[in-house]
C-alpha cells in the first residue's frame, strides 16, 4: 500500500479538522478516538455498540506495530488509509503511543424517545472541563451506571480529549446530549441528588439504594438553580476544611458510596 | 507607582522562569502562585504555614481590582511590583481571572528529620500528571490528611499547575518529597496500602481505622515493586467492568471511605 504524502488529501484533511475543531465536529456528526487503546476499547463493544467506524488512519509504521496487526482483521480493509510517518506526526494530538486513529459517527440517541426513564443516571449540568468530564464516565462505568444525560451549556462528551480522558467509557454508556430542562424532567421518573454545601445531611445518612439521578454542576459556579430546586441536597464532609472538592471526585466518591450502600452494606 | 514595562526587568524574567521552567524552580528553590485565589489561601495561612512570600507581580489594571485590594494591606509593600497590563500578559501562564501572582520559598521539610511518623499519609509514587496530583493533594486535605510524600520519580507538588489544581491545598498540607524508599521504610511507622486488581477483598470489608499509609502508583504503570511487596492490596469494585480508575478518583474514594469508617460508621 502506497502511503499518502500529501497534507492536502481531504481525508487526511478532515480527520485533522475533526481532531482539532468542535464546529467540524458538530457539523458532520463525526468525531475521532486517537490511539491504539481507544480503537481496541471501541472494538471490543462492537457487538453491543452502534457506532460505526468510518475510516482508520494510521502511519507506515504503525501497520507492522504488534497491537494494531491484531486490530486489523477486525477493521474493514476498505476502510485504512495509510499516512507517510511524517504527514502522521502533522495531524496527531497525541504526542506518543501508537500511530493510528478512527473517524466515528457520533450517536445521537434522543432522550425524549424514551418516554420514561427510571433508572440511575448521571446529569452533568455544565461541565467543561474534558479531564473531569471523562473522569466522571470512567466511574460511571465501572460502578455500572449506564446513562448519562448533559444539558446544552455543556461540553461535548464525544471530543477526542474527553474520549481519551474516558479511556473508551463512552462505548459503554448510553450518552444523551444537549437536553433541555424541560426535556429532562418531562422523561425522567428518577428522583435527583446534588452534592451541596447548604446542608447538614452527609452523604452517608442518605438511602442510596434506591434509582437516583445525580446531577453535577459548572466547576466554578455548581449546579444550576432550577436542577437545585428539584434535587435533594447530600453533603460531603470535609473536615480537614477545604472549600469544595474536584468535581470528578464529588462525583465518584458519591457513585462510590451509592454502590457500597447496594452491594457491600 | 510607574508600572514597568520591560520584559527584561530582571524580576519579571525570573518570574516567568519559575513559572514555565521546572529546572529553574529546582536551581533556585522558588514556585510561583498565578491568580488571586492562591494568594488568598495562601494569605489565609500565614499564621500556620512557613512559607514566605518574596515578590507579588500584578498588573496596573489588577491594582485596583476590588479582591486584590483587599490583600494589598496584608502584603509587604517593598515585596509589589507593577507591570504593564500588555506586560504581564505576556508572562502569565493563567488565562482568564486576576492578574495576579507571587515568587514563594517552597518548603523543604526533611521526613527523616521527623525520626518515626506513625500517623496517616498519602504517598505518590511516581505520579506525573499535575490535575491527578492536584486532585489527591486537594481531597487529602479535605478529608484531614495532613503528611503527603513523594518518591524521587514523582513530579514537583510545587509546580504552578499542581499547585493550580490543588486549589492551594499545599498550604494546609506537610508536604515531603523526593524521598527514597529506604528513608521512607525507616521512617515511616504507618502500615502501607495499595488499591490492586491482584485481590478480591474489596475495600469496604478492610478495616480503615487505624493509620495508614495510602500509596498511589502512576497513572501507568502502577505503584512501584517496592511498596507493593510491603502493603495491604485493597480492590476497589468495579461491576461494571471497567479496566481501572483514575488515579485521581482511586485515591480520593479511599480517603473518603476511611473518612466514613472513622466518623460515620
Amino acid at each position: 500500500m502506497t502511503p499518502i504524502v500529501s497534507p492536502k488529501n481531504p481525508t487526511v484533511r478532515h480527520a485533522h479538522a475533526l481532531l482539532t475543531q468542535h464546529r467540524i465536529r458538530k457539523k458532520s456528526g463525526e468525531t475521532v478516538i486517537e490511539g491504539v487503546h481507544l480503537l481496541e476499547a471501541l472494538l471490543a463493544k462492537q457487538n453491543t455498540s452502534s457506532i460505526s467506524i468510518k475510516q482508520v488512519l494510521l502511519s507506515q509504521s504503525a501497520l507492522t506495530h504488534p497491537e494494531v496487526e491484531k486490530l486489523l482483521p477486525l477493521l474493514p480493509s476498505r476502510a485504512l488509509l495509510v499516512l507517510d510517518d511524517k504527514l502522521y506526526k502533522e495531524i496527531r494530538t497525541l504526542g506518543d503511543g501508537v500511530d493510528v486513529m478512527a473517524v466515528i459517527d457520533t450517536p445521537k440517541p434522543d432522550f425524549t424517545a424514551l418516554g420514561d426513564y427510571a433508572g440511575d443516571c448521571v446529569i452533568l449540568d455544565g461541565l467543561q472541563d474534558a479531564g473531569n468530564i471523562g473522569t466522571l464516565l470512567r466511574t460511571a462505568c465501572a460502578v455500572g451506571i449506564q446513562t448519562i444525560i448533559t444539558t446544552p451549556n455543556t461540553a461535548s462528551l464525544w471530543s477526542p480529549k474527553v474520549l481519551r480522558a474516558s479511556m473508551g467509557a463512552n462505548f459503554s454508556l448510553a450518552i444523551f446530549e444537549q437536553c433541555s430542562f424541560a426535556d429532562i424532567t418531562a422523561t425522567l421518573k428518577t428522583p435527583l441528588y446534588a452534592t451541596s454545601s447548604h446542608t447538614d445531611k452527609v452523604i452517608y445518612e442518605h438511602d442510596l439504594t434506591r434509582p437516583m439521578a445525580w446531577v453535577l454542576g459548572h466547576e466554578g459556579q455548581g449546579v444550576s438553580d432550577d436542577f437545585l430546586r428539584l434535587a435533594t441536597p447530600i453533603a460531603l464532609p470535609q473536615p480537614g476544611g477545604q472549600e469544595s472538592l474536584n468535581v470528578g471526585v464529588a462525583g465518584s466518591v458519591c457513585f462510590y458510596e451509592m454502590l457500597r450502600q447496594r452491594s457491600y452494606a
